[in-house]
């Protein structure tokens, strides 16, 4: 629809059987620059910063909130199960893609968190994407947090639901859209920790929204699981849910078990219906043996510490009151993501390259990644930093804090 | 919307303010199961059945077209990188999760494709997803062959174009809605090697198609590249296409390369685009190092052995030639793909579950997986079978027919 509010140019011509759009091959990406002038004025850019195998530097960025990525049982599990099995699952999960390792993962998953099943995908965003279409589709109604992961909003935009997103944390206004749907099914999604401020979802409010109303509850454990709640089963076990007939729980392997792949975990049912429905299930290649063995060898990790978690919760509580001390706006971490605002992209980005340079990785969020606009440095207290980690942190951000930070 | 046309059963009451679909937590899923029993009498139950390290069977069902997945050179590069560089990136590939080995592996794809650059991604589902919302948006157009990837059809669905799918094959009906589109901007969409049949898109047409209408073109070559082109380099090179500034090529690294990802080649501000826009790619954890480090390797066996991909090729001719001879409807390979008609779904599983009894395990392709309804076996001719493998395949599936296959 050439629109006249639109921001492409007019077209110099129009009408039928003809397009009017003619211009050489190597004119058609133009557009690209432009767009990309357009971020580079809102100080928008960004750009890969590949990083060496032995970095100088402390790293509070990376979202291995246990330290398990180069943890010698696990990468060691990675090589062990690629020799044995191969560099890749082959095919489709439905076809070759599911080796007896996967089996394996699934079914320790459903165990150390208490679920009837699990189903592995090559990726969160993935697991996401299956999740929210399986368990809604044309006839249904889905209520959301509007801070949700982007893959969780995707999901939603696949799922030919009637979507509705309400402010942030506010669980009445999810009731009440629950009580007014006009439609039979429902389901609510939400992440339990948000992955910006690391604020956590009002959980038990949900489920009893949930139940008063007969909408199913669907949470993201990306940022819980591995951190939260005893030997660090997530959030929803937390919160006395992930066992319940109404729940299904999503979560990386890439965060705090130091892999990569998504899970979802639920009722039986549910997972059946993932299997022979979810898209990015069915069309997608299934996760590499080495990530499956990574991912099983840290949860026998979680299993042997179970005390590891809390390390990891522990730091971003100390980490967040030397901060706050400092004078800086934090948020309160309800798990081991600590945010700290920054009066501007550009700011943020500078900010961040001076920490950088003063020997801390931070992380550097800004819109879109910001739901609220807000453009922050983004801390993972891992459990594996010492006291002197934490006060050099602590050091240098307030070194190169820019003018307006505090 | 409770639309009277819906399947689902009319509520109790309704109204503003109540939402009166009280339920019990354990009915909520029950739907689940309706769903599932209508799957069954469809004939189209689908379960996952693990594989051992070392099955007895031939495999003719994998994606593993050069049988590199478990070669020495690439199983191996997986557990030196695990070891060295950890096994997970530990976050998206913006902050923490681009290794320099991820920088090698994007340098050395648009090199040995003549791309000017390109993008690895965790999956080849996401890859897709990215390419296609990143290069359209509101007020563009996608036309596409209408029996294209699902990846690359949800990528329609997320894009926010106008889309419009076409004929399978028809490149003068993708012309004619270039032609009379009302958007400046248009991509054209397609597989180059469709994963069903193994047929080729009519890319040449394609081409001309496009620079007549000033329109991008977006080619998913997952099952050209590593098995048509000079040494593998893909459909998109052998048409001559590749390095043309209008062009985009996907493929994953999980198929001929035996690893796990996706990517994305083409320009470098197509390139740009991607980093700096596309959702599955800024929301996602960066692709495992081992598999990255296993793609690197397998790429130096395609340089090394040019050969390789001929030898699937011809193994696919092959067993087209014997099956067709044998009496059944076989598709003509255009790369490593051979698909033989079944008379009904629940006739292809019986089918296939003959034949993996006899030894040989075989794809088997039912709704919705295949858009033209029709189920099939689906054999992929792997470069590494042999003369005595390819006869057994034949013997096994003329023995294991149901009535009505040929």
């Amino acid at each position: 629809m050439n629109q006249p509010s639109s921001s492409q140019p007019a077209p110099d011509q129009s009408g039928a059987n003809q397009s009017g759009y003619g211009k050489p091959p190597e004119a058609v990406f133009d557009w690209l620059d432009e767009k990309a002038e357009q971020r580079r004025a809102a100080g928008l850019v960004r750009r890969l910063r590949p990083r060496p195998a032995d970095a100088a530097q402390l790293d509070l960025a990376s979202n291995d909130y246990l330290g398990l990525a180069r943890d010698k049982r696990v990468a060691g599990a990675t090589a062990a199960a690629a020799l044995r099995w191969g560099a890749g699952s082959t095919g489709s999960r439905l076809v070759t893609g599911t080796t007896e390792l996967h089996g394996d993962l699934e079914r320790e998953l459903a165990a150390f968190c208490g679920t009837e099943a699990a189903l592995v995908f090559s990726s969160g965003f993935l697991a996401n994407l299956a999740a929210v279409t399986a368990l809604s589709g044309q006839g249904s109604a889905i209520v959301t947090d509007k801070y949700i992961h982007a893959s969780l909003i995707d999901g939603c935009r696949l799922s030919r639901a009637d979507v509705a997103a309400m402010p942030h944390g506010d669980h009445a206004a999810i009731a009440h859209a629950l009580a007014t749907r006009r439609t039979e099914r429902a389901l609510v999604v939400s992440d339990t920790v948000f992955s910006v401020d690391g604020d956590l979802a009002p959980l038990p409010e949900l489920a009893t929204a949930c139940r008063q109303h007969g909408a199913g509850l669907l949470l993201d454990d990306a940022h819980g699981f591995g951190v939260l709640g005893a030997g660090g089963r997530g959030a929803v076990a937390e919160a006395k849910l992930i066992a319940d007939p109404d729940v299904v729980t999503t979560f990386t392997l890439s965060k705090s078990l130091g892999a990569q792949g998504g899970a979802v975990l639920g009722p039986r049912r549910v997972i059946r219906q993932l299997i022979e429905t979810a898209r990015s299930f069915i069309f997608d290649t299934g996760l590499a043996p080495g990530s499956v063995a990574a991912a099983l060898a840290a949860l026998q990790v979680l299993r042997d510490e179970p005390d590891l978690a809390a390390r990891a919760v522990d730091n971003a509580a100390t980490l967040c009151t030397a901060l706050s001390t400092a004078g800086f706006t934090v948020s309160t971490p309800a798990a081991a993501v600590v945010s700290v605002r920054a009066p501007s992209p550009e700011a943020a980005v500078a900010w961040a390259d001076g920490c950088r340079a003063a020997g801390v990785v931070v992380g550097c969020f800004r819109p879109p990644s910001v739901p609220d606009g807000v453009s922050r440095l983004r801390l993972t207290a891992r459990a594996d930093l010492t006291e002197a980690d934490l006060a050099k942190v602590v050091e240098v951000i307030t070194e190169q804090a820019p003018p307006g930070a505090s």
